[in-house]
């Protein structure tokens, strides 16, 4: 069996099959295929699970070449440091397997014109229609490796780099109220994802679900394949994701669901995905944003798409065309700044996977022994009715109809109890696992901000130390301001979202806990006419 | 290990700790002073429970020479043949324990004037104080251990006596649009048991608790002790149990509780015993009825205790003070309704046990498992509120604000979940388990009447094989032709007040549910308004 040794502490999200290691740790490998960025381990107590590639360096040869060359290629870059982004395409590697793993999927999920152009993980099929849906980390690691899996992201590119010229595309910063926010767009953008269809080609050999975006500009359908969403996310993670969280697209693969609902379930969270990506001002004015809603035609959408994956201004560059409006800010209270928000996005994590648990238990109870526990009393009512029936006693009718009435009432309060989770819960549950998601996004931005403002921190050490030039120690100080004033921003879009968000889903949750108790009180008001009067 | 031979199949009630026996099984002998009519014994396969004494011969040598004499005196009482009432009492058993085991008790619970008397049961205090709850079966055997606990009960002493006189104490049966009914009362009876205070007496070492019991005759309060309650049910057991269901006591001792609560159950028990029998139109009328209702002082008391204790009309003979206005009925059509009545007690028995079940189950999961979710939904709401309000986001206030009350609002909905048995599922399960101790024994009166009819079928051989006179056959189809009124009268009672009291108890529950679904329903609507309109 080949070992690995860990490089960095990882922490296992609970649920996921991960496992937590710790650095120096010495692991068996089970199972190196996996895919999806993540290998399959045991450690020395015995405990397996997976854990990102990155986070650990293979001490024995492997099973295959191409594992090997893979897996190598890809522990070297999570060792690298930080170094800018643009230099992890391999398109010999997409080529290879587009070959030989096409045929996996459940739907055919070839990359057509997209093959050559890198940046898709190293196998999309599994991706797509294998059961691991682990995308996020691959996604994540492949673009941020540089700077967000090692443990201290280094901003120097940024900090020190000699940028480009300031181009006409610029993000601008103001001061609002509540402090500074990005400008948000006078007509906000929004999109509808709908009519999901299922495609074939190859004469029906393949097969894939293809979807209508209908964003309210054009009020244009557009088509587009689970694929293509994933394509945009990767090029919006690579050029805002240092400055704007992108939460991951929907889970690829939700197990053991019918065909049928697991498209509907995705589609929703397509939905809600392309919504909030459409609510942010920045995402949602981009050139491949506005590309992906409104293409004209085949050629359109190629020459775009294009473009978009030669775009440099990307990973750490995107703060160079942010433009504050306000002088710099002070370090000392950006620290704290920083530092709050990292608290409160634990904070709210914590809370929102609470909520996720106690929401799950529930839904489990009231789909499960709760009905069947009223079912019981309905038919116990309905069984006690139909042994009055035969006392051959005049009189009885009544009794044993409204007998009757009410164990049928407490049937379809049992129905009515095992539907509830679909109308309420649901919706409450989908938007903290939206949120999940959206938190889990932000330790990144987060990280190389810090990591940011502890450089300015070193800075006079540096000077001393002959490591920088006093100059480039004012350019680093008024560029992590800017990267203070975009995380500001990013943090008040947030905050403003939250707020908007779960002032809507209680809403619902309650309206429709309301219906739902209301309507059990109307049905037993009915099920109680049927008795007769003392 | 003294060892047993079963003489009868005994079915065990679930949950009583009984064992069910076949005839001719040998069982070892666990303990023999459990009390109550009960042995703890072991069977060949190892299962241990209680099995009634009456029901097994004792092959050895017991342990103490009192428990061998009381037990044989049982057995040997419960080998007769059915031969009439009046000979069970052993004064000197009484004085006997009295003085030995008195200390026992949880409350004193010596039989004061009563010692002398007989008719205890050889236990009373194990029976008021003692874990064992099981008056039930003791009473019954005791009373009617000639006749209800042999396998077939011989009906004969009735159907072939030579009969007192016909006194003044009545007992008339009308035909009702139903059939057979009772003379009911003009003025009919009821009572209030209220007021359970501790008594105590020898310079407060032993103590007692009285109840006081208010008739609507007299409006005057008497007091009684649970003692004196059951000496009213050994009466009535004695008088009228041939001809009329009278349903056990509530359960000596209901284990766990507080004392409080102990005393409130029995009071409420006991007052709907009290009830029960008020309802009922021979015994609400009855002298030593009337006696526990309206005893005017101690002297009083005991003079009419003393003359109910030497009432010779009782067991079988209580069919002679029956008075049917009707002619006699067609043997035929007296056996199918006898069937019927015997299928609908053991259906509705099944029926009300079922619902008991079901009603357990319910209130385990309302006062278990269910408020401890709505309690951690309600804190998970309160705990995101609480990580929100550290966002210093501007605006943040309505939102944590409603979502804290959200949570509150949850955490009294788990509250009102636990609360709700008691308010409404409780009085069904009182009424049904009132229920199953009424369809409980019905079974010895109907086991009588349906001797008695095959007794009259065999009347034809009997006169042939000169074990009978003519006459005598002639009688007896008579009598059984009254036995047969008054059970059909009895089951005629008895269907009226289960329409009545299934009625009442299912209405108050349905109420009681739609009560609280609207105040959930309230609650939910107020945490909602609390919510930014959008």
């Amino acid at each position: 069996m080949a070992t690995a040794q860990v490089m960095y502490d990882f922490t296992a999200e609970p649920g996921n099959n991960e496992l937590t290691v710790r650095e120096g740790e010495i692991l068996t490998i089970i199972n190196q295929k996996v895919g999806g960025g993540w290998i399959e381990v045991q450690n020395s107590s015995g405990g397996c699970g997976l854990v990102p590639e990155d986070y650990i360096e293979i001490c024995t040869k492997p099973h295959s070449p191409e594992s090997t060359n893979k897996t190598n290629t890809q522990v070297s870059n999570g060792n690298n440091a930080w170094s800018g982004g643009g230099t992890y395409n391999n398109p010999m590697e997409h080529t290879q397997h587009n070959t030989a793993e096409d045929d996996d999927g459940e739907w055919d999920e070839e990359w057509d014109d997209f093959r050559a152009t890198g940046n898709q993980g190293d196998t999309p099929v599994e991706e797509e229609g294998g059961a691991t849906g682990r995308n996020t980390h691959l996604h994540r690691k492949l673009t941020l490796n540089k700077f967000a899996f090692s443990k201290a992201p280094n901003p120097e590119v940024y900090l020190l780099a000699k940028l480009p010229p300031k181009g006409i595309d610029r993000l601008p910063i103001y001061m609002g109220d509540v402090g500074p926010v990005w400008l948000y767009p006078e007509a906000p953008v929004d999109c509808v994802v709908a009519d999901p269809k299922k495609g074939s080609k190859m004469y029906g050999l393949k097969s894939y679900i293809e979807y209508q975006v209908i964003p309210n500009m054009t009020n244009r359908p557009v088509n587009h394949r689970y694929k293509h969403f994933d394509w945009l996310y990767e090029r919006l993670l690579e050029k805002f994701g240092c400055a704007i969280p992108i939460p991951s697209l929907p889970d690829k693969q939700v197990t053991g669901r019918f065909e049928e609902e697991f498209i509907k379930m995705r589609m929703e969270r397509l939905q809600g995905w392309m919504c909030r990506m459409c609510r942010h001002p920045v995402i949602s004015k981009s050139e491949v944003f506005q590309l992906f809603l409104t293409y004209n035609d085949e050629k359109d959408w190629k020459t775009g798409k294009r473009k978009a994956e030669k775009d440099e201004c990307v990973g750490p560059l995107i703060f160079s065309t942010i433009d504050p409006e306000s002088p710099e800010l002070d370090p000392i209270e950006v620290e704290q700044k920083c530092e709050l928000y990292s608290k409160f996005i634990k904070a709210m994590d914590d809370g929102v996977k609470d909520l996720l648990n106690v929401g799950n238990v529930h839904w489990k109870r009231c789909t499960g022994p709760l009905p069947k526990e009223y079912q019981k009393i309905g038919k116990a009512f309905q069984n006690l009715s139909s042994v009055f029936v035969t006392s051959g006693y005049q009189g009885e009718t009544t009794l044993t109809d409204a007998l009757t009435a009410a164990g049928k009432t407490y049937e379809e309060i049992a129905e009515m109890v095992a539907e509830q989770p679909r109308k309420d819960l649901h919706f409450l549950m989908e938007t903290n696992h939206e949120y999940k998601g959206l938190l889990g996004s932000f330790h990144d931005t987060i990280a190389l901000h810090k990591a940011a403002t502890e450089k300015v921190r070193e800075g006079d050490r540096m000077v001393l130390a002959g490591k920088i030039t006093t100059p480039e120690k004012v350019t680093m100080a008024k560029r992590t301001s800017i990267m203070s004033y975009s995380l500001q921003a990013e943090m008040n879009h947030f905050h403003s979202n939250r707020i908007y968000d779960y002032n809507r889903v209680m809403q619902y949750y309650l309206e429709e806990q309301i219906r739902f108790y209301e309507t059990i009180t109307e049905k037993l008001k009915i099920a109680l006419g049927q008795f007769a009067t003392l």
